[in-house]
């Protein structure tokens, strides 16, 4: 079986600076693509470090691929172990990536500097897949042993850009059995319950088919159905088919048949419906915008929010009644509602959602630590509900917007199709 | 010189689902207390695979730290093998790690099951250091050619928490060098502009002193002062007497002379000084909110936010005149301004900051995408500066909302100190 490496080349991964996601992308492409990943390494920007690792999984797997030690400085060698491994005597200039390079520096305004040239040169034995978003080409060599190098650039966009490319030349060079992959995402059910709730249709289905659990904080649950033998309309049928089979098990508690976050799926609702939205946010200070935001073309139905962190914005911006604060506390279903109705008045929104809760480890003494209260208002009325969570502040707070966004996503949907 | 090797183990890894944080944080850890991490590997969770790997690092480092594997569930295979490196025949129970796992279990209303309990014992050769966050114990062994494993949790706050412990284990096991360390957070500069202006001082530094610069999109530019032979009142001497030069030449743009980060250093700031703050956030939708609420306290200071996503929130909710928008158009200096006055006025802050651009790589006809323009107000008056950026849009929306949070930073103290 095809299998892969992912080797990351650079001292500051090493010394812990920099948070290695390149791999993790790497892997979840190649996985997507029905070839796994055997193991994964880092090595610093030593020449013998990177000859060590390369040589052992290029003896391993028949897939290796790099990232790092391209950029134009003097630490970064692994262009020059490349031609070593490679067996290549000379660098020679590629004209494509080349002009690539003086296209960006020119449209950033910045000169060619003879460190920028040097990165368009390739050891010769080095086949190059231009690299469109960045000035250092991505390089592929064969191995002896028939095992394939691929050397993508560190920089992380740059990294993600070039799979499609390092993809395709793989399924040139290796048989590689077409996939048939959908992904199902899953919000509000722990694993356990979730894989209880399902266990009938599970134990049900065609041996070809493969079910995966894949866990998130932010997302909940991603639930993979593959099967590994082609992408005919046979296999398509026969997944759309158990597929149908699991949305009626789950309903609405599936957001998305695609590989979609909440924030996109809220937007979509939002969008194709027409409806604009706006958020009040206590504990969560500020992430449920963020996260919307992030989504491009926000601007089209997110009107805006209020972080109410102070109990006197909540009274005098949010136009929460100082009896409610006084008689049942921030913290409460009442709390919530109010916010969630003044943010929709104040901003004239059609729907509203607002969060108010404990998100370290301390409790206000009518509530634990990890409690939040979730509110949402539209023009048909208003729902509150109370979560619990046992995790760091941090991880809290991406809880408690997660979650709220989901409870946002039910009470729309329940709106529109009542 | 003693190295370590730090190996995570498990599928979840290996198929890309999960990024491997612990990593970076235990090499981290490691180089601050003098001992450099040779290399990184993940493995899948199969007995060859972990077998090969842990071997192939014992001979090499003298110090193996792992992630992964130690959880209740038939896949979690890690102390099978640590049982066949060691040379175990049996496993014996750890009283004391079994006392904690019954009271995190109990203290969360669980039940204690045949799984859990399984999980506090281990295998005879092993020395456990009890994991006082969760279930699993930390075990350590020390292989015949004198190399130690530390076996160490894969939940993330669970590995962090068992640092210290594994730390002092390593430096009564290991002749470490005591070293000295001092950390300095420079904002507002890039790494060459930075590297320029210290050049002098940087190539005067006693030899004894190693200088290190690491780059973070949040943080801006940590630079690292270490002494790697001791940690008596000299080397604390020697590097203080440095430091007082270095923040001679660069002044306020250090923002923290321990290893902190732009929102806490904000918010000190403001507690010392008894100061309330609030944000105006349009491009940035609730990141600089959320920034200052990941610090536990920022309720102390930090009153709350619009973020003004529409034109009409701009307009209605913050006081931004409708001709004022008109005229200079949403991203302007006049627009940001208005937004920082309005937040102030509408929250009653003692000071405000505010953000308007675009985040995404498309321009508005004014301005090309990357701009922001950043304002913040005062009792005294108001200032705001644009800035350009070129990164995707959530590396955009990042730099943008540190950036803000540091140009308040300066004007605050600029005004206090006047």
């Amino acid at each position: 079986m095809i299998q892969a490496s992912v080797c990351t080349i650079g001292d500051e991964i090493l010394i812990g600076q920099v948070v290695d996601t390149n791999s993790s992308r790497i892997a979840r492409a190649l996985g997507e693509a029905g070839i796994p990943v055997r193991s994964m390494v880092s090595v610093g920007d030593s020449r013998e470090a990177i000859l060590d690792a390369l040589r052992r999984e290029l003896s391993k797997s028949s897939i290796v691929i790099t990232t790092g030690g391209l950029g134009p400085t003097k630490d970064d060698i692994t262009k020059d172990v490349l031609g070593e491994l490679s067996g290549s005597t000379r660098m020679v200039e590629n004209p494509q990536q080349r002009e690539i390079m003086e296209q960006i520096l020119s449209s950033r305004g910045l000169q060619v500097l003879e460190s920028n040239r040097r990165q368009a040169w390739v050891p010769e034995r080095c086949e190059v897949i231009p690299n469109k978003l960045g000035t250092a080409p991505i390089m592929s060599f064969t191995a002896d042993n028939g095992s394939v190098l691929y050397a993508l650039p560190g920089v992380p966009h740059e990294a993600a850009g070039a799979l499609p490319d390092v993809l395709e030349h793989i399924r040139r060079r290796f048989a590689i059995n077409d996939i048939c992959h959908r992904n199902v995402m899953v919000y509000g059910l722990a694993e356990s319950a979730l894989s209880e709730l399902i266990a009938p249709w599970e134990d049900a289905l065609p041996p070809e088919i493969h079910l995966a659990y894949l866990p998130d904080p932010l997302k909940g649950i991603r639930l993979r159905l593959s099967i590994y033998s082609g992408t005919s309309a046979k296999e398509n049928a026969l997944i759309d088919s158990e597929l149908e089979k699991l949305k009626s098990i789950l309903g609405n508690r599936i957001y998305s048949d695609a590989d979609d976050t909440l924030e996109a799926t809220v937007g979509r609702i939002f969008k194709e419906n027409g409806l604009t939205l706006a958020a009040a946010e206590s504990c969560t200070g500020g992430e449920i915008a963020h996260l919307l935001t992030t989504v491009s073309g926000a601007s089209e139905y997110f009107l805006g929010s209020v972080t109410s962190y102070a109990i006197k914005v909540k009274e005098e911006v949010l136009g929460v009644p100082a009896e409610t604060i006084e008689k049942f506390g921030v913290v409460s279903e009442e709390g919530a509602i109010a916010m969630a109705k003044g943010v929709r008045r104040l901003l004239g929104s059609d729907y509203s959602v607002a969060t108010t809760g404990l998100a370290g480890a301390e409790g206000d003494g009518r509530n634990p630590g990890g409690t939040v209260w979730i509110a949402v208002a539209g023009p048909n009325g208003e729902k509150a509900h109370k979560f619990s969570y046992h995790n760091d502040r941090k991880r809290n707070i991406q809880r408690f917007a997660a979650t709220a966004l989901d409870f946002l996503r039910l009470f729309v949907l329940s709106e529109l199709n009542a």
